[in-house]
């Protein structure tokens, strides 16, 4: 569950007043932000603490994480010229504390760590638009209006996702995830001319590891063909698309992540456990399933009512196990 | 397309300093801001200046309408006890100035003027959550957790829209919008059943006058067939699924309105263009299409490019006039 931590009171309690890049470049404060959460609900993998801008701001972008509004970058993409601020990322120098925090967890752990990188568009839509978006409206006029450029920027921030996940590997990471949050602003056939050549560079890349990959998006129910195209292994499902549509969509040989709907943790732990039971109920058993939320842990959620639903999946939702 | 005004230096010109609802307020500059858009582009309806909020704020809920913000309500709805803050709505005493307007339009225009209303989801939305929403979650929480109370409130807003539209039917609107812009925060299974009947409650009372009736929304590609059961004449699409999908997913006897994404209209006129011919190419020259945006126009949008669309349109996308 990502974000999961944020809704602890134990995250609250040390994550300190900084900027999330501030904790993210502290590699013992990141190993027990990423610890807390599998601590807290026993869940059956941890995801590395971290933030799709890392690379980014690890080679110099100029932007920063602003508490309770997000990524916003001093100057951001518009011109040709600024591909010369995205070189090529050396994660043993440029992000040193992404690696120890990683090489620190696998120790730690008992459950698989999963890898943290953003995708192409996603990071993009950040760069261009130079803070949060609704709308991607700048990014995605960019996108449409200067093709030959667009391209160059999400070439670069292939690079820049494939050196970091690579990195990440190398330290020991189990699977990795790659995040494109916001590619469900695109329509299908835009995802397929101006963006799925750039996440399939960097899947096809970490393959040949032979390490899963995990693919999310919300939104995207539309092409979910492609984001497992892409390359994925597991293919990330928001609450939007039920998921025996969703395995239609995605076809066999993949599996599926999702889709509990994260506004149903705060209705209350019967209605939160009536909509744990529909997604199992709506997988049928199938074991190709990582059950999840459909996007991140809203930060009001009740850590008390997450413990209840991992217990309800472990207990109801094994298919493959003595619980079956 | 909905907001058209808005990118309009004609508009920002008489618009004034005060908020959404002062301007909806006054008949004569809610009238000359609904005509300056059709003025400017040439479109083939009007639609009325309004806000989703209307009857709510008419019947005393307590609610703004900030500007760059939006919706702001001081107490938002809780409890069994706020639906007493919803009493029926009396369109001639509460809006006499909805009234008014539409009768001046409809005296003024050569086009026909399309009615307004908020659906009771995305008007909960507001009234639930207080202020605009990213994930709706306070009010999908109380949706899902007092499933009675949800069903009371929705009612109360059906009526509310009911009686809205019916006073703009008799004062002589030709067709009426309803708009459902965040009913694509919930999945297919939750539209069914906490909002479906509510928004068809609505749609069958206009459907007794025999005037049209358009449902718009955005992200609802996994449940556009449910949006066309529940009444509607013509369904809006977003730009997320193609039109020949939709038309699959909608059925027969009902029309598509869209779907051009309004992020296109800032990358420049050969873009612009472009995306244009795509939405009409993929309409296939199929009568039953309302071209529009897929979603409000962004406000920095340029005037002249939208008046290029609309003359493209025009001029190549009718199939059934002298251009054909």
């Amino acid at each position: 569950m990502r974000q999961a931590g944020r809704s602890l009171p134990e995250y609250r309690a040390i994550r300190g007043g900084g900027t999330i890049l501030d904790a993210i470049q502290d590699p013992d404060l990141s190993t027990e932000l990423s610890l807390q959460p599998v601590r807290r609900y026993g869940v059956d993998a941890a995801i590395l603490y971290s933030d799709i801008v890392v690379p980014a701001f690890a080679v110099g972008f100029g932007l920063t994480v602003t508490p309770g509004i997000g990524p916003e970058v001093e100057h951001p993409f518009r011109r040709r010229d600024d591909l010369g601020r995205l070189r090529p990322l050396d994660p043993e120098a440029d992000t040193p504390y992404v690696v120890q925090t990683v090489r620190q967890l696998v120790a730690d752990l008992e459950v698989p760590l999963i890898g943290f990188a953003g995708a192409p568009f996603t990071v993009a839509s950040y760069l261009v638009e130079g803070r949060p978006s609704k709308d991607h409206a700048v990014a995605k006029a960019l996108m449409l209006s200067d093709e030959m450029l667009w391209h160059d920027l999400l070439d670069r921030l292939a690079d820049l996702a494939v050196a970091s996940l690579m990195s990440q590997i190398d330290a020991g990471v189990s699977a990795v995830q790659l995040f494109d949050s916001w590619a469900g602003s695109l329509s299908p056939a835009q995802y397929r001319r101006y963006v799925l050549p750039h996440s399939q560079k960097v899947l096809s890349a970490i393959g040949s590891t032979g390490v899963p990959r995990i693919h999310f998006g919300v939104t995207t129910g539309e092409f979910l063909g492609q984001i497992g195209e892409a390359g994925a292994d597991v293919v990330g499902v928001d609450w939007r698309v039920p998921l025996r549509e969703a395995r239609r969509r995605v076809g066999q040989g993949r599996a599926l992540q999702g889709n509990l709907d994260p506004t149903a943790v705060l209705a209350g732990l019967p209605a939160a456990l009536a909509a744990t039971r529909d997604v199992l109920a709506e997988n049928a058993g199938h074991p190709g399933h990582v059950f999840n939320l459909g996007h991140g842990v809203i930060p009001t959620s009740d850590p008390d009512i997450l413990t209840e639903i991992t217990r309800c999946v472990h207990a109801e939702g094994r298919t493959d196990g003595p619980t079956a």
